[in-house]
C-alpha cells in the first residue's frame, strides 16, 4: 500500500447471524466494488469470534461514493443486512503509522 | 461501548511467525496493561490469516502511557516480537460512528 498518512480507514465490526449462506459472495462483491472506487488505498479483514473489516481510502468522498454504489447490495429482498446480528461502522482518520517486516 | 466520537482507535495488523510458544500469554498482559489505563474504552480483536486487534481510547496521551507501559514487554529476551514476521500499527482519529443491532 502506497498512501501516505493522513488517509481514511472504515473499520467495520460484526457478528454474523446464523443464516450466513451466501454471505461469502456478496462481502467478495462489495470488495470488488471498493478495489474500482477511485480513492481505493486497501482492504484488511480477520474473523473469529467477531469479524473486523477495514477499508482504507484516499478521502471521504471515495468512501461516500463505495457507500453510495453498495447501496443496492444492502437493499437486495436477501440483503447484507440479514446476514448480521451486530455491526458497527467507525470513519477514521490515520494520523500516523508505523511497520515492521522481518 | 461508551465514548462518543472523536476519539481514538490503534489499529493494529499482523502476521505471526511459527514460533508463538508463550504469545497467548503476552497478548493478554498487553491487554491487561490497556484495561487499566485512563483513558482505555474498548478492544476488539480477530486473527484468521492475518490478526487485526484494535484498541480505542479518549486521547493520544493515553495511548502514549500504554505505550511506554508496554515497552518492557517488547524488551524481554523471549520479547513479542518475536512473534511477529510482519505488523503495522496505525493511530488514528475516530470521526463518526454508527451501529445496528437486531
Amino acid at each position: 500500500m502506497e498512501a501516505r498518512e493522513p488517509y481514511y480507514a472504515v473499520i467495520f465490526t460484526s457478528r454474523l447471524t446464523d443464516n450466513i449462506e451466501g454471505y461469502a459472495e456478496i462481502a467478495e462483491q462489495m470488495n470488488e466494488l471498493a478495489k474500482q472506487e477511485p480513492g481505493y488505498i486497501d482492504f484488511e479483514s480477520a474473523r473469529d469470534e467477531i469479524g473486523i473489516s477495514i477499508s482504507y481510502w484516499e478521502s471521504l468522498e471515495a468512501i461516500a461514493n463505495w457507500k453510495a454504489n453498495t447501496e443496492h447490495l444492502f437493499a437486495q429482498e436477501k440483503g447484507i443486512m440479514d446476514f448480521y446480528s451486530y455491526y458497527k461502522v467507525r470513519i477514521c482518520l490515520v494520523e500516523r503509522e508505523y511497520d515492521f517486516y522481518r
